[in-house]
């Protein structure tokens, strides 16, 4: 039986431009499944896991100019916003390095033996472990921050586990070229190639995720395909943690004072965040609840103008774009719904106009037909909800599901406290899992105090899939009772010989030896 | 409609004593979460918290005696281990209550902007935020330190999460006893009460799993009874992290020079261990891996000298001497399976007598009938499976599933290093989540270092239901993002007006202020 043919198609006119491989065969994710398991002994050595990271990212950088051509052929993201994706995406590479060096997600912690405790405790040691094989799931809007090199890869070998990618079928050239250029890198670095591999298809997808030696699963696209698998690895004889990004509305509330004090600002900033990267980014806000009365009509008039001004851009591939204009059409036929800017197709095969709805905020209260425009359309339009007062924002909010952010657009008073600010904020925080204050959700700055993540169906876990806290999905503690110090993992023996910081006896962590790695270097 | 009767049984007669109350009705589980949740407030505020966890523990310190009476009444366990156990249920309250004053289970990270970095960062300020409502089902063989008032309650409410508890039908009447004690405790800490609650019967088990404002779940008890519920929260809507502690072998290794040295007090250790509680703990040692030959002979002939001289015990419930003596008989009509000392029924409705049983580990390895063998059986029984070689230990680990512990037991010698005891214990850490070298895996320490959990079906999750870092289960992480300072939570302000300890621009913990409040007392 012949392998079904992966084709690499150009978004700009939507045809074949090569036949990059073939779909992966259940015997060949069971291959690169088993591969990557039985290399997982190369990932022991937190060290050779900082060469690793390190070789990687020079690796990818070195390979620029074929990465963001690659990219750029398969996704029309432009050879600027690779660029810049590429950037992040080596970045992050060596962000995890310094996480690995630094030691402290490891959560040391040694409690002595002590007979003081009724019944006396034994000595106890813990230290987190990888969790074994981790399948990522790549998006179709970052062919690199959020694929083959992306976070969930760069997080899962922090932690010491093997990785398995299901390509996206967006831009599987792309894929192909990541995953030479990584096992190319393990090579240089001293590590067994099969650390790392790419499986394609829709098959593939649902062989990896019920494949008995993977251990857990990271996956960043839609509602419907990450429940999907969210469900399959939860039916699994033996379940696996399933950390999906799935998809959020990303509300903003535009308080009155601050429409009044800078709505041309507000406008003009919240078309550049709608229609960063065609409107194809998971922070995207979707939702804008904006006063009714002048200062809001200001807005929307900055706001419309700006993206009036915007020009067609090319949807990732022609299955998007069908999905945008249905979905914006089916929005414009709920009653009180007007388009200042018809969001509409474009000259190309996959363009695209962007555009901007608007309505009363009152009918989103009620949990009738609007209740579509609670859920994300992915693409370049926004909703922007006009309230009348307080009690309606609230009654809004208290519809919204599980969000990746929530942004407050405050005026200078209410930035200092004043009116009703705070008690906004405290019903914003139960909605999502990064709350701003100004600025806008897209842009994600991969930091050690991020948080991507939010309640379902933002994602299906509390974990983070950027930010350096992203390594903790992938690990499991262990403890060890009463080993004697020469049978100890180096991590827990009592002189502590790699210089990790460690919780002793309850104390905050402490660095009770040498560290053994450079955290920056 | 009435609500059907829910009666409290003495195990020592299988008679009815007592009509506790009724079975809730979806009605009433709808009112106790919907309470909960109203409450939740009354937990924002850490010092509440410690108040409740300390007027807790003393209340039901002060009760001591109804508490015992009344849980021995329905479980048979007898007054001095009730008492121990309620100690360390106690004990426990206490300890969370310092794991809230201490602060650092916030795991407070605060990066500055940092317009160095491309693109550059925001001020970004993270912390653990509480998850809602947390549905606790309560075990049948603690009473006390996993049920009601046990490790599951007393780490969420420290997390700011209100419970409402699952009873276990063995012992109803003492959870009503525990719910009433904990609700005037939380009065007399200015609580609002219904920040605890229990509901009674099968349905509402499942009522409260589907609850939409349930936000996650803690369990203890069977493999099949928490797989269901484990389904069920991964199938709702809005699916809900599974806490699960559901079965466990507990496999214990045995060296050949261990055997040697110290047969006879192996033998009769574990005797003491697999007996204790009447074998019905979740770290019960259910198989042995023990040398053939004389000196394993020596470390059997202990074990069922000491098992004979077990007297009978009364098991918690009918059901559970059924399910014993039925799994025995099944395990008993295997190929090569002798009993030394045979397990079997005692004089009491629901007495038994301990037992052993014994094989020769080869059966174990082939994948056939014998895995029953790898299947907790609940009660005083244990298998003692006898290996001719190295090769034959590893290839019965090989088969295990995952465990809350595995032991070796070590010769002096090996204990320093020599032999193969560094690649056994390699073998054990990917099948439980505690490896103990030497001691028994019952008793379990409720100490920082501690975890218990392991690949599943020791747990459905990577947390732990016993040590301080149980409360990490409940929270999920929020990052604030540019808020100012007069927006932001005490505990993410600049000058940390409460003394937390917090993570700033990556470097490691540290208080950069007076703590707010003080961790012991």
């Amino acid at each position: 039986m012949t392998a079904a043919p992966v084709w690499s198609v150009d978004p700009r006119t939507g045809k074949r431009c090569a036949q990059v491989t073939g779909e992966s065969s259940t015997a060949g994710v069971d291959r690169a499944v088993r591969a990557a398991h039985t290399a997982r002994g190369a990932l022991a050595d937190r060290a050779a896991r900082v060469r690793l990271l390190r070789t990687a990212a020079d690796t990818l950088d070195a390979a620029r100019p074929e990465l963001t051509a690659a990219a750029d052929a398969e996704t029309a993201l432009g050879t600027a916003r690779l660029t810049g994706e590429l950037a992040r995406t080596t970045a992050q590479l060596r962000a995890f390095a310094e996480v690995v060096a630094d030691g402290s997600f490891l959560d040391i912690r040694i409690d002595h033996a002590d007979d003081s405790r009724t019944p006396p405790w034994p000595d106890l040691r813990r230290y987190r472990v990888p969790l074994g094989v981790v399948a990522v799931y790549a998006a179709s809007n970052f062919p690199l921050a959020f694929s083959v090199p992306g976070g969930d890869t760069a997080s899962a070998l922090a932690a010491g586990c093997p990785v398995v990618v299901k390509a996206h079928p967006g831009h599987p050239a792309t894929a192909e070229l990541c995953a030479a250029l990584l096992r190319g890198a393990a090579r240089r670095a001293g590590v067994a190639e099969d650390v790392i591999a790419v499986v394609h298809g829709f098959d593939a997808g649902t062989d990896l995720i019920h494949h008995p030696l993977v251990a857990a699963a990271g996956f960043t696209g839609s509602v419907r395909g990450g429940r999907a698998l969210h469900d399959l690895a939860a039916a699994r004889p033996v379940p696996i943690p399933f950390h999906g990004e799935l998809g959020s509305l990303n509300p903003v509330v535009v308080t009155e004072a601050a429409a009044a004090e800078r709505a041309e600002e507000l406008g003009t900033g919240l078309a550049g965040s709608m229609t960063l990267g065609e409107g194809q980014f998971c922070t995207k806000p979707g939702l804008v609840l904006a006063p009714a009365g002048p200062a809001g009509d200001r807005l929307l008039t900055a706001l419309t103008g700006a993206v009036t001004a915007h020009d067609p851009g090319v949807l990732l591939d022609g299955r998007m774009r069908t999905a945008f204009l249905d979905g914006v059409a089916e929005r414009l036929r709920l009653p009180s719904v007007t388009a200042p800017v018809t969001p509409g197709a474009g000259p190309g095969p996959t363009t695209v106009t962007a555009g901007v709805l608007t309505l009363p905020a009152a009918p989103l209260t009620d949990g009738g037909p609007h209740d579509l425009l609670l859920e994300e359309c992915f693409g370049p339009v926004t909703v922007v909800a006009r309230y009348t007062s307080t009690d309606e924002i609230t009654a809004v909010l208290d519809r919204l599901p599980g969000n990746l952010t929530a942004t407050l657009q405050l005026s200078t008073a209410e930035s200092r406290g004043e009116g009703d600010a705070a008690a906004l904020l405290d019903r914003l925080t139960p909605l999502a899992g990064r709350i701003l204050a100004g600025g806008w959700p897209t842009g994600v700055a991969v930091a050690p105090a991020q948080h991507h993540g939010g309640p379902y169906p933002a994602t299906t876990s509390t974990g983070t899939s950027v930010g350096t806290t992203a390594v903790e999905r992938w690990l499991r503690p262990v403890t060890y009772q009463t080993v004697p110090d020469a049978l100890l993992p180096p991590e827990l023996r009592e002189d502590n010989p790699l210089g990790l910081p460690r919780r002793v006896d309850g104390r905050p962590p402490a660095v009770d030896g040498d560290p053994d790695l450079p955290a920056t270097w």
